[in-house]
């Protein structure tokens, strides 16, 4: 009870510091951060040059990934992923409704987290960037050749899928921890009885190394902790992952309070690489589950959902020597690993201090033996033989850190809102400036990987109040651009995000740029509905489903007029975009439709329903302005009443 | 059969040329357009430093409205208007789904046009901006101190409504007008019958002066042409409404060619103050409709949706001297009005030339009964009468015109790819910038109004291809920002938008600024479902209905866990904020669920459903990182079977 009056007394403590942060800009501090026309020039992208860098920012709550120019911070898209978006027709189209199937059924929404760009050698390679569903726990992984999501994995036994998706140094798994221990399998059992009973799942799922598809591999079940974030090792430590844990008090209420008890929590270090070779010889034990596997096939420009009944799970205690815990200070949040792959940050978000442990002392107390305990069975390590330094920078709320190429690291701190830059080994500060306000992840290009490029750093901040023009109560996130080329960092810009940014990824953007495709081949079209020329126009009932395979090119629709449908009919618009040229979509809408639009790429074919309600002449058209006579792309359909017997017809040019 | 052929030809011709613009960008031009650091400086908005202008900018496809700062080309907000919104839950909350009721049932989305920010005695007073649903024909209200979409008026016997929303002098009315002419009312009919038995809805919907609801008063039939633009009369032409005309060839297929044919359309010029007149004194027709009204009420935090049955038709030949039709060459799209109301401007998107016609001439012509014959009943002018210059520019694809304080137009034009600055009265071209590329509308904040601000004009461009780094076949439109201060205008820069921005309006950032809510006040929320304070949290069984009326404050959730839900159960989370300060909101997720989640402002309540399918402990959390102990933030559900005798109950802090 004293504990929880102390702790108590500390929350309001942070809680008041924490409002000061948010509502004392400091302009004087600030304008000398960005002195006129110097940062002007440096974020100044002239019209019709590009960036240098692509950024890839978790949307949040929107649960898309938005992507950005740097330097200039303009956004370049809003690529949909676990989210209904009415702009592209996704996630309402009948060929990307089954992306969002899950165990639930249908959902139109999650929370996105943290995107991470596929890695060769430890290095971006550019392929794929993956990222989180945390709400209903998926792993999403976006093409960044069509920079469209193209495969979405559900993941059992898990909730709150936080500390995901981050892959491994050759993209051999992508990572993803359970925020949530729940009963592993789902009992109805009393919430109080949590301690000992809920546990928490860390999935492994592989990659092809050919087409990319996505695996559930296996699952550890790990103790009923909540697991924060994670990192690859790298380098040396490749083959090994690490986990923050928060909650090792295992509370079940009122958890701001009754989580924030323990000195220490864990980061859990996991030799990937021995329970690999474990299941692989037939270890681990196969568990009924339900998930769903969703994959858009490029080819067919279809998603197919098909639910999986099986995961292989795995007792971490039967794998003597891949599961190890080190104590960390307290309730660790960002949980990051150097450039070469020695130094794991742990970041306790109600510390002061950084810990930084070493792996290669870990490995060597691993091999001495030496441990302080164990905790449901894995062995607990001794902080002092694990821990390689401590960085004491007097900020207050440490977060997450990212790295550059020289051997400096950059740390947000949420309670004082800074970035601090700090010296790897040395763990001397170097630089501090300030954020507004309340600063979460901070990402450098590359600065996840063995090779980052440290030209800039954006910082994600949680609480924006007065830094643009108010647009009443919501506010979007603000994010600011600094450059970290020289000893001291220098702030650029602000600029607002688009959802709420939790993490991002970001390459140069030769990485991307030459390979980005501009259309998709006609010829190379798969759709089952798809049309190869507009004069393959054709409009057949199949009992009260009708299907129109139609044409859109600059600018008319083949066929313009359709009569012959009825009330009550199914009405199957299967549009083709016969243009094989670069920018040139097509949009289609028709009134009444209780889904969207949909937008339509050269090449592509696309399917949207409509189901008459009424009898009259009702008009469709292009959404997207697509020539001078785009006003002049229209249609109607002539809607009879249900025992019409108006015949099936079609008309192009009054034929 | 001939014309159609030279037609044809013609469209080849102007494709080739359009195709060309596309693809030249002339980079040496282009850069002298934008001078190293001084556009750069003119640009940059120092760090916690604000924009000098609001710019509005509608979504096209999106269905939306996103609000940029000038000149720094950042988007502070999207607003959701007629789309599905998962990043607040618009749409899918309990709340917002009436917003999008309709006559055809739930409509997710539609195509957004125009944004005009309402007026008083001509000049922009900052109150609310109303937005056009083109699909589905509506018109919203957003207001301008929330930013929020707070009512939408579906308009009957319309059908593409796309010269819409543009208001009168003193907001007394809210135009909306039909793309495409139907059979008023629907009627099963041979779509090729449509030539004089399709008509064309002009609707007038009232603004209530004090509280701003709308209300449809009367609609005009007129004859089935095409209505594309339309813009208010001002000063002496105060009174008048004008809208652009073309299908007057009243095709029914193949547009492209067949609505190409006549050499001039019409500008309509409607007396709705004499219309007005005629309908208060009785005038006028009721007619059986049905038809959507839906009003979001602040104080209780819900929309309602109201269906209406009956509508006002005016026959305008029953009217006399209520409409005259301006003969404009061929095919007009933009129809603009001056500052001081005289000039009103044709944009003939197949002419190269510009028609401006004079509001005095057409007065004068009117009084001396001086008519080129009738279509339908309704006076046609002599086009040598009406008009009081042409633009003579070279420019190709002539589409909108904005306004200066100066008396200087600015019109866009779509095939040579520019924004063309004249005088008005002289008619004599002052300076020509290239666009990039195939620009739409332009806009000058307060450019349709008495009073322009005429400091930047944003050109936004409905191709893209090369200007930003490339995302895959899907680009985002381009928006250009120029400084018209000086009598040259200077290409500043180059912004990305968010959906298809078709038109936009701005104004200075102080109109909005002061008066912007920051948050909801406790007291002031009627939400039949919000609880006043934490402690009077609960949850209430009505048959297989739960509701859950809880409480979020920094951080953690009242009650955080609760137990005694079964399957089959229909759970309502009614989350109240208990926050009262500003841009602290809270998020709610909850896992399974097939909604989105909900972001709550501080005093604000939101509500969604969740149906739990399964037995087991299924957690919720925060979506919005709200203080240092956001991650700790969580709870969880207990779901026994259909059949269990597990009691409701729930708990806080351990009790």
């Amino acid at each position: 009870m004293k504990n929880l009056i102390k702790s108590a007394l500390l929350l309001v403590a942070v809680s008041m510091f924490m409002m000061g942060c948010g509502n004392n800009g400091n302009k004087t501090q600030e304008k000398a951060g960005a002195l006129g026309s110097n940062a002007a020039e440096k974020v100044y992208v002239a019209p019709g040059e590009h960036d240098e860098f692509y950024a890839f920012l978790s949307g949040g709550y929107s649960g898309n990934v938005t992507v950005y120019g740097l330097p200039s911070g303009r956004m370049l898209k809003e690529i949909p992923v676990f989210s209904q978006f009415p702009t592209s027709g996704y996630g309402y189209s009948e060929e990307t409704k089954p992306m969002l199937n899950t165990s639930h059924g249908f959902i139109p929404w999650d929370d996105s987290h943290h995107p991470d760009i596929s890695q060769t050698n430890g290095e971006l390679d550019g392929r794929f960037i993956f990222i989180n569903g945390n709400n209903t726990p998926r792993i999403a992984k976006i093409d960044l050749s069509v920079f469209e999501t193209t495969e979405i994995i559900e993941i059992p036994n898990s909730a709150g899928n936080h500390s995901s998706s981050f892959v491994t140094e050759n993209t051999e798994y992508v990572v993803a921890g359970t925020r949530f221990s729940v009963p592993v399998p789902q009992v109805d059992m009393p919430i109080n009885e949590y301690k000992g009973k809920f546990k928490g799942a860390l999935s492994f799922i592989s990659v092809d190394p050919e087409h990319g598809h996505m695996d559930l591999k296996f699952q550890i079940i790990m103790p009923g902790f909540n697991y924060d974030l994670s990192h690859p090792g790298r380098g040396n430590s490749h083959g090994w992952f690490f986990f923050s844990t928060y909650n090792t008090e295992e509370a079940s209420t009122l958890l701001e309070v009754n989580a924030s008890q323990n000195d220490k929590d864990f980061i859990a270090a996991i030799n990937w690489k021995k329970i690999e070779e474990y299941v692989n010889n037939g270890g681990g034990k196969k568990m009924p589950a339900n998930y769903a596997h969703n994959v858009y096939d490029e080819s067919t420009h279809n998603a197919t959902s098909t639910m999986k009944k099986e995961v292989l799970v795995v007792d971490p205690t039967e794998v003597p020597g891949a599961v190890y815990l080190l104590p960390t200070p307290k309730s660790p949040h960002g949980c990051d690993v150097s450039p070469d792959g020695e130094y794991i940050i742990g970041s306790g978000k109600l510390s002061a201090d950084l810990t930084v442990h070493s792996f290669t002392n870990m490995l060597k107390a691993i091999e001495d033996k030496k441990f302080d305990g164990e905790a449901y069975g894995i062995p607990i390590m001794n902080y002092d033989d694990v821990v390689a330094g401590v960085v004491k920078s007097g900020g207050l709320g440490p977060l997450h850190t990212e790295f550059d190429a020289k051997g400096n690291a950059y740390t947000t701190f949420f309670i004082s809102s800074e970035v601090v830059k700090w010296k790897l080994g040395t763990w001397e500060v170097i630089d501090r400036k300030p954020t507004y306000y309340s600063v979460g992840h901070l990402m450098v290009p590359g600065g996840n990987s063995r090779k980052p490029f440290g030209k800039y750093l954006i910082a994600m901040n949680k609480i924006t109040k007065d830094r643009y023009l108010p647009t009443g109560p919501e506010l979007e996130h603000s994010v600011q651009l600094y450059d970290i080329s020289g000893e001291k960092m220098e702030l650029l810009s602000d600029f607002p995000s688009h959802g709420e940014p939790h993490y991002a990824a970001g390459c140069p953007a030769d990485l991307l740029k030459p390979k980005s495709k501009k259309f998709y081949k006609m010829e190379e079209n798969k759709h089952p509905y798809a049309i190869k020329a507009p004069q393959d126009a054709k409009v057949v009932r199949e009992g009260s489903n009708v299907h129109i395979y139609m044409s859109t090119i600059r600018s008319h629709f083949t066929p313009d007029n359709i009569e012959g449908i009825k009330v009550g009919d199914n009405v199957y618009f299967h549009i083709t975009n016969h243009e094989q040229d670069f920018d040139v979509p097509h949009g289609f809408a028709m009134i009444g439709a209780n889904t969207s639009e949909i937008l339509v790429m050269p090449g592509q074919t696309k399917t949207i329903t409509w189901q008459p309600k009424q009898v009259g002449v009702w008009p469709f058209y292009c959404t997207d302005f697509c020539s001078a006579l785009h006003q002049e792309m229209q249609g109607y359909i002539r809607v009879s009443p249900q025992n019409s017997d108006i015949k099936l017809s079609w008309s192009l040019d009054g034929e």
